[in-house]
């Protein structure tokens, strides 16, 4: 099969061979790919990866031991866990200490005609979730990490800072709770997309200070995290929902001071994203800006490098 | 009256006028005060603060417009709140965005003959805590903040980094929770004053990395905020219990890929304070490296600085 790899720091196309599924594991071909800022990263050398790349994925199942699964159309949860550590006892499959990682950590990814995928990570998706906006339901369960990590009401003030795609969805998701939502970015193309949804949005310098009860840092900038401490009310919580590469430095004071909560935020529940991207209550589709074969999956890595580009989709159909 | 100044960056004792109780005040005639690092770092410019330092007292009410406090021993919460705002509404007086704080910011304090508080500040003292033990109200208060921030049981296993005051104090508060606690520190003189508690210790190369529920950073260092993150495990919390002056750099990325919650904590409810010192569940006695009288202030502020001496009180009895 065709696969799109990182090997000594270069990706390419390249023949690989389809994976062979091991014991409880499914055989999927994958449809469509979603690029990710963190396949980006990966591809620049962060985690130390090498395989192949990709985690974003729908596909239909080709083989499986469970004969149920076979031509079902799925999402797959990225986290394959041990299943018999703590973490896996109490549910956090998603930090077992031995994981792998779609992609990501010692499990070769998505952006390639075929993968395996454990039984217990795929989601079987419903008809009124198509290929395109399935490929989101991975972010988007990420975005909703927020909402099992902190109580948001309607009565909460709520900024999210970035207007990038992860800035994009998140905004979208916090939205159906009905808080008082303003999105943080620079760019006015991509606050226009918010916009149509019915989601405010300001620049930095006109919020004022100390008034928010939660800010989503959705930058992965430290001038992002600097700005997030300020706008939050005392006792306020902060959610990291980026994840920074190297180091961060920042004026902890006002932390202590003000009592703030911070709480990082990684992978979310697929169960949560795949009934509101069917419903359109999340609507990831203005996002995307290109969708791309695999045979040109080193341009569209490229492509989704540049500056102002939402979403690049890989099409294995 | 006699009193501890910070005037134009200089400590010295200085005769001041006897505080005029506003409104709604007590005049407290001050009987012994705490010297808290805080003081020290506001002695060399911290906060920007002018006038009499202090802020950990026990003293007898001597005037007050509610006579039912007159001759009463108290200890007083050091934030006054203007009990109007929304955050005093919320009952979060402690942060009041115009409060001042005593000692801290633009109120007197009480390394002096008398201070002035509010009324509703006031914390009566049973007769089972001596004056002596009533000093450390405010900080073991401060200490309780973090049982009244997070929720720690017996089955959950805690480290307490740092052996100065503030570490030892924290240790002894979470060890009424009856979870499993480890104090970490250098000096093995403060962690034998530990040991004398039942609380274990160890040092920080020999704790297993990932294995903590909770950690309370009390070293007020990066290194001990690096350190905190590195022993939490995957949903951890780390507590944040010294004010860090400056700025910090840390690697957040185990943040976010560990969804760690990091939680300022600041200062804390006397209510739990008061009865946990007159009990004896926390003794404070074992800190005290010296009592000095007020005369001798600006000699005990330097002692309280000196590496390795824990708690230095002021006695205006």
């Amino acid at each position: 099969m065709k696969a799109l790899q990182l090997e000594h720091g270069t990706v390419a196309l390249r023949e690989a061979r389809v994976p062979e599924p091991a014991p409880g594991e499914a055989l999927v071909r994958v449809s469509l790919a979603g690029i990710c800022s963190t396949d980006l990263e990966i591809a620049k050398g962060y985690m130390g990866f090498s395989g192949v790349l990709g985690h974003e994925l729908c596909g239909v199942v080709e083989a499986c031991e469970d004969r149920a699964w076979v031509g079902r159309r799925v999402a797959g949860e990225i986290n394959l866990a041990c299943g018999a550590c703590r973490m896996c006892a109490r549910g956090l499959g998603r930090h077992c200490p031995t994981r792998t990682v779609l992609g990501i950590l010692g499990k070769d990814g998505c952006f390639a005609e075929h993968v395996s995928l454990p039984i217990a990570n795929l989601h079987a998706l419903p008809d009124a979730l198509d290929d395109v906006r399935a490929c989101f339901v991975e972010p988007t369960a990420a975005a909703f990490e927020v909402l099992e990590q902190v109580a948001i009401t309607a009565h909460d003030r709520v900024a999210v800072l970035g207007d990038g795609k992860l800035g994009l969805l998140t905004a979208q998701v916090l939205q159906t709770t009905g808080c008082e939502l303003t999105l943080v970015g620079r760019h006015a193309r991509k606050l226009q997309l918010a916009a149509a949804r019915g989601i405010a949005s300001a620049a930095a310098a006109d919020l004022p200070a100390k008034s928010f009860d939660v800010v989503v840092e959705a930058t992965g900038s430290a001038d992002g995290m600097q700005l997030a401490v300020g706008l939050l009310r005392p006792r306020g919580t902060l959610v990291l929902k980026s994840t920074y590469h190297g180091m961060l430095t920042l004026d902890a004071a006002p932390i202590v001071i003000d009592e703030l909560t911070i709480v990082g935020s990684r992978c979310g529940p697929f169960e949560r994203a795949i009934p509101a991207l069917a419903s359109g209550a999340v609507d990831p589709s203005p996002l995307i800006d290109a969708i791309m074969p695999l045979a040109d999956g080193v341009a569209a890595l490229e492509r989704a490098a540049r500056p102002g580009v939402l979403k690049v989709l890989l099409d294995m159909r």
